[in-house]
C-alpha cells in the first residue's frame, strides 16, 4: 500500500488527484492539505466525496507529512513547493510538484516570468520534467518531479516528433491554445464568475503567458538549438479539456504517409498518445476524464505549412493524471495503472 | 468471463453500457448492435473508444446473439425488445431492457400511454422492475429485467421511504423534475440542437410524460393503494444529470429527525443512496459519472408540506449504471462491481 | 429630456439599464453609481459600452443626486434605499427602488425574512408595489416604487388570473421556478464560479427564500384572503432567464376554453403578457433580452390540477425593464417606450 | 416606407434579419420566404415572433417578389441566388444576397472550392462585396450586394490595416478562428446536436474551409498582391460569436503607438468598428447583439510577430446586420440606422 499525501487538496486539480486515488486498491490518502479548509471535512468542500471519505482537511506540514506517507503531490500556487521541499524532505518522501517550480531549468528565465525568487533553485537540476512520454527512464529514478503544465503537455505532445525529425521549422511554430475554465482554478473572481465566461470566447496572456518559456525550452531541448515559438492560451466556456492548433512551417515536402509515419514513430508504443486517423480532428469530448492525448495533423500544401493538433483533459492529462502516471513509473508500477478510464461521452 | 451484446449501442445508452462494461476484467462485449451503423466501425461513431475498441456495429439479431452470449441488454426505442424476447431467448440468455416494453404491469395502461400494441404481454408478469433497492431478492432469480427509467428511478428513491411509512399523503404528490440533455437521444431534431437547447429551460410532456404512469405504479404499491400523481420534465441546458423536486403534503406533524429516520431506515444499507447530511441539496453535479442517487428533504412547517429531493446522473443510475446493477446481481456478483466511480467534478 | 442616475450601476441589473435607458433618445444618464468602482470609466467595467458611455463611476449620494436628475433607480442590495430616501429627496425626485426595501407592506415580515431593520419604514404604506399588469393608475401617481423581484413578477403574472377569479385554492399552490445565474449578481463567489454552475442544477433556499412572503403578499391580495405557498427556486446553468412551473388544485371542473378566457381577460390588452396558443409551453429562451412575459398553462384532469407556466428574462421583465416600464407610466409616457426589443434567438 | 422580402428567413441568419427589421419604423418586411415551412406561420417557427408578426411562410419566388419589394435579402445555402437573379429582377429590386455567390471574383476559385457551378456568372463583376468600411462608395451605387461572410468579416477588419500599410508581411498570415454554433445553422445534423457540442472545442475545416479563399481575395486586394494564409475555424459551445486572433510577422520594428496609430487611421470614423485600449482583449460578450466589430492587437518583440484579434456577433456583423448596413447605405440612409443596439450582457 503506497501512502499519499496532497498539499492543495482543495483546488480543482488537487480534488482530480483524490478522485482519481481514490478508486484504487493500492493507494492510500493519509492527508489532504489545505491551508483554506483547515479542519473542515474534506467531503463538505467536495460532497461527490460524501460517504467516500471522511477525513477533514489538514495544513501544509511537510516536514511531518514526510514521515508518514510515501509520495507528496503539491498541487498549489507558484513558490509553495519550492520552499517546502529540502534535502531532509526528499531523503525520506517522493515528490511530485504540480505547479510551476521545478519545470524551468533556468532558474532566472523562471524567476522572470514567474516574478517570484525561487526557494531553493539547488534542486532544479534534480527535478525531472514529467513528461513520461519523453522522459521515462528519468522518472523512475526521480525523488522529484516537474509535473509539465496542462498548455505545454497538449502543445509538446502535438508538435514534438516534427520538431524533433526537423520536419518543421520549431521557429515558425505558432500554438493557439484553447483551454476550459477548471485551468482558472476555484478562486473566487469575478472573471470566473459563470456570466463572464459563459458564451464568450476571449484570449489571455498575449505574448506574456508563464508557459511559453516551459514549451521554449522542451521544444530547444528536442530541436537541439534555442526556439522561439508564439503562444496564445484561450478561455473557453466549457469545464474542462484543451485544444491546441499549432501552426509550423515545413522544411521539405512531405506526404501524408510520411508525417504519419514520424508521428507513428515515437507513439506508436505509448498508451496514452492517440494518433487519430486521417482527417479526423481531435475534440476535448473524446478525451474528456481520460489520461489520452488526442493528436493529429494536417498538410497544408498551398501555404507549405503542417496544422498539428492535440487535445487532452486538462485535469487529466494536463495535471493529476500526468502525475499519477508518473508516481505509477517512480513506484515501479504498470504506467497505466488506475489510468485506464475512457472517456466519457456526453 | 461474462459474455454481453448490446442491442442499440450507438444510442447514448447503449455507448454509456459499453463504456462502462470495457472498463471491467470480468466482461466481454461481443456485439455492438445498430441498425443504423451496420458494418461501421464502432470507434468511429464513438470516438472516445478509439484504440480500445476494435469490433464493427452489428444487426440486432437476438435469435444469433441469444447463442452467443450471457446477457443482452436492449438500449433501443420503445416496442422493440417486446418484439424480439420469446420464450427460446429467454432460456438462452438473461436480458435487461431499458426500454419501457416490460416496466408497467397493466398492459393496457402501457399501449394507452406509448400508444403501442405490445408484441409480447405474456413476458411482463414475469420481467422484474430492475430497481435493486426495491427489488433485490427478485431481481436475483430474474430472466428478464425491465430497467427503469430515468426520472422514475429519481422520482421514486426521493419520495419512497415517506411513501411507504404513511407519512405523507400519497395523492398530493407533485414532482418537478429536471433533466439534461443527453436524456432526449441522439436523434437528430431541430429541438436537440446546440443553439435551441443552450441559454433555455422549458417544460415539455406537460400532465402527459410517459414515465407517470411507471412512476405511479411503483407508489402505489409501496402505498398500498393506487397513487395518482403530477410530474412535470424540464429540458435542462446540461449533457448528464436529473434532478426531482417533489412536494407533498404531511400527513401528521414530524420533526426533521423523525424523516431523516424514516430515510436511513431504507438506505442505511444501500451503497448508491445516500441521504445526505441537514440542509444540504442534492446537485446533479455531485452524482455525475456515478451510479449514487443523492437524496434529501426539507420540512416546511409554514405549509404542513415536505419537499423531497433526489440527483442521479440519468445515463448512470437512470439508465446504463443501473442495468449493469441489475446485471451484477443476475450473476451473483457484488452489487457495486464496477460501479464504484467517483463522481467527476468539475 | 429626463435625467437619470442609477445607483448601482455596476451590478448586473444596473447594467442593464443603463444599456436599455441609453437607447433612448428621450432620457439622459447623469449619474453611474457605485460604491466598488468610484472614479473608475464605466465602460472599463462593462466594455459592451465602450465608445457609447465615456462617464465614471460616482458615489451613492442620494441627497446630491436629487437635485440633478428627475429619477433615481436604485439596483443594490436590500437596506440601502430604505436608508437613503427622506422626505426632501421623495419632493425632489422619482425613486425606482429595484431591491425588496418597499416591496412587503408588513414592515414585521420584511425584517423576518430578510433579517435586517427597516431604516424608513414610514414609506413603506407610500411606495407602490411596481407591477404594471395590475397597479398602473397607482404607479402613474407614485413618487417611490417598489419595483417587484425577478420570481415574484413570473410567478404572479402566471397565476393571478386564476387565483383571482377562484378557479383555483390558492393554498394548495405549489411554485417551482428555475432561473439563470445572472439572479446571483456579479458578486465573486465560489458558488458562482462558472465550473460551479455548469452542468449543475439544484434548488436554493427550499422552504426559505426571500422572494414567498413578496408572492403570498400580492396573491393574498389577489385572493382576497390570506395566502400560504410552497416557493422552491433552482439554479439553471444559463445567464437569462425565469421558469415558473406553477401547480394548484381546480376549485372546480374547468375547459381548457374557460380558462383561457380568464388569462385573456387579464391580458388581452397587456403589451407586454403573451399568453400562448394551446399546447405551446413558454420557454425562456422566447423572451431572452425583451419585456415580455410568456404564460400558459394545462389542465391535468386525471389529477383535477392545473399546471400554470410563465417565463421572463430576469434582466429585463424582472428587474431593469419593469423599471423602465414603471418609470414610463410615472413620466405619462407610453408604457412600451424603448421597451419593444424583440426576444433575441439564438 | 421600404418594402423588404426575406428568401430563406426561417434560417438563424433569416431570423436575425427579421428581428432586426421589424424593430424599425421605416421597413416593413412584405414576404418570410421558407422553402421548408410553406404557409405555416412564421411565429409558430420562431416563437419569439408571437404577436409580432402575424404572416405566414411564402415560397421563394423571386420573380414575383421583384414585383412586390424594394430589396430582397437571400440567406440561403450557396447556388439558390445565383439561380434566382436576372436582369429583370435586378432591374426592379435591390439583392443583397448573404450567400457566397457573389463574394469570389474569380468564378472558377469559387466553383472549386464550393463544388458548384455557377449559375449566373455574369452578375459577378456587378456584385459589390458589401464590406462598409472597405466598399462604402460602391456599395451605395449597387444593384447586388455580396454581403460577406462571418469569418472573412472578422478576419478582414482585423488585419486590413497592417496589410494596406505593408507593415505585416501578408503570406505570414495565419488566422485561427472561433465560432459559436448558430454559424452552423438550423439543419438537424447529429454534429450540432447539444451533447456534441457542448463542453467540446474542434477544429473543422483545417485547410480547407471555404471562407479562405474569400479572405485571400480581400487582403489580396489590400496588398496589391496575391496573399495565400492559412486559416483555420473551430467550434465554440456558445450560441453566437466570432473571436479571429490572427499572427503575421512585422516587416520592421514597429511600437506600440505606430501600431495603434494606422488602426485609428482606418477606423477612427467608423462607428461600428471600435480599436480597443492598450492590453484590451476583443471578447465575444462585448459585442453579442450588436453590429460592432472590436479589434485589438499584441507586438510580440521576441518573436518579431503581431497578433492581431477581432470579435463580432456573427449573426450581426458576420450576417444580418452588416446586411443592414449594407441597405442603409443603397437607399441613401445614415450607416447605422437601426444597428445601434449595444452589446447585451451577461
Amino acid at each position: 500500500m503506497i501512502k499519499a499525501g496532497i498539499i492543495g487538496s482543495t483546488g480543482y486539480a488537487g480534488g482530480e488527484l483524490a478522485r482519481l486515488l481514490l478508486q484504487r486498491d493500492d493507494i492510500e490518502i493519509k492527508w489532504y492539505g489545505s491551508r483554506s479548509y483547515i479542519d473542515q471535512k474534506y467531503a463538505s468542500i467536495y460532497r461527490n466525496m460524501f460517504r467516500i471519505v471522511d477525513d477533514a482537511c489538514m495544513d501544509d506540514n511537510m516536514k511531518e507529512l514526510a514521515d508518514q506517507v510515501d509520495v507528496v503531490f503539491t498541487a498549489t500556487p507558484q513558490g509553495l513547493c519550492a520552499s517546502l521541499v529540502d534535502e531532509d524532505v526528499l531523503s525520506k518522501v517522493k515528490v511530485i510538484d504540480l505547479s510551476a517550480d521545478f519545470r524551468i531549468k533556468d532558474v532566472s528565465v523562471y524567476e522572470k516570468w514567474y516574478k517570484l525568487t525561487h526557494a531553493s533553485p539547488r534542486f532544479i537540476g534534480e527535478a525531472v520534467y514529467g513528461l513520461p512520454e519523453i522522459n521515462r527512464e528519468k522518472v523512475k529514478r526521480a525523488r522529484l518531479i516537474a509535473n509539465p503544465g496542462c498548455f505545454p503537455t497538449c502543445s509538446f505532445l502535438s508538435t514534438y516528433p516534427l520538431v524533433k525529425e526537423g520536419l518543421i521549422d520549431p521557429n515558425t511554430i505558432i500554438i493557439d491554445a484553447k483551454s476550459g475554465t477548471s485551468g482558472a482554478g476555484r478562486g473566487s473572481k469575478v472573471d470566473s464568475l459563470y456570466c463572464e465566461v459563459n458564451e464568450n470566447i476571449k484570449a489571455y496572456g498575449v505574448a506574456s503567458h508563464r508557459h511559453t518559456p516551459e514549451i521554449e525550452e522542451q521544444l530547444s531541448c528536442a530541436a537541439g538549438k534555442p526556439v522561439t515559438i508564439s503562444f496564445t492560451p484561450h478561455l473557453v466556456p466549457m469545464n474542462r479539456g484543451i485544444l491546441v492548433t499549432a501552426y509550423a512551417s515545413l522544411t521539405k515536402k512531405v506526404s501524408y504517409e510520411e508525417v504519419k509515419a514520424v508521428y507513428d514513430k515515437y507513439y506508436r508504443d505509448e498508451y496514452f498518445v492517440r494518433v487519430l486517423e486521417k482527417d479526423v480532428v481531435p475534440q476535448t469530448r473524446w478525451v474528456e476524464g481520460s489520461n489520452f492525448a488526442d493528436v493529429n495533423f494536417k498538410i497544408d500544401t498551398r501555404t507549405n505549412r503542417v496544422v498539428m493538433m492535440g487535445a487532452i483533459d486538462n485535469m487529466v492529462k494536463g495535471a493529476a493524471g500526468q502525475a499519477i502516471q508518473n508516481m505509477n513509473l517512480m513506484f515501479g508500477l504498470p504506467e497505466n495503472t488506475g489510468l485506464k478510464q475512457i472517456p466519457i461521452f456526453p
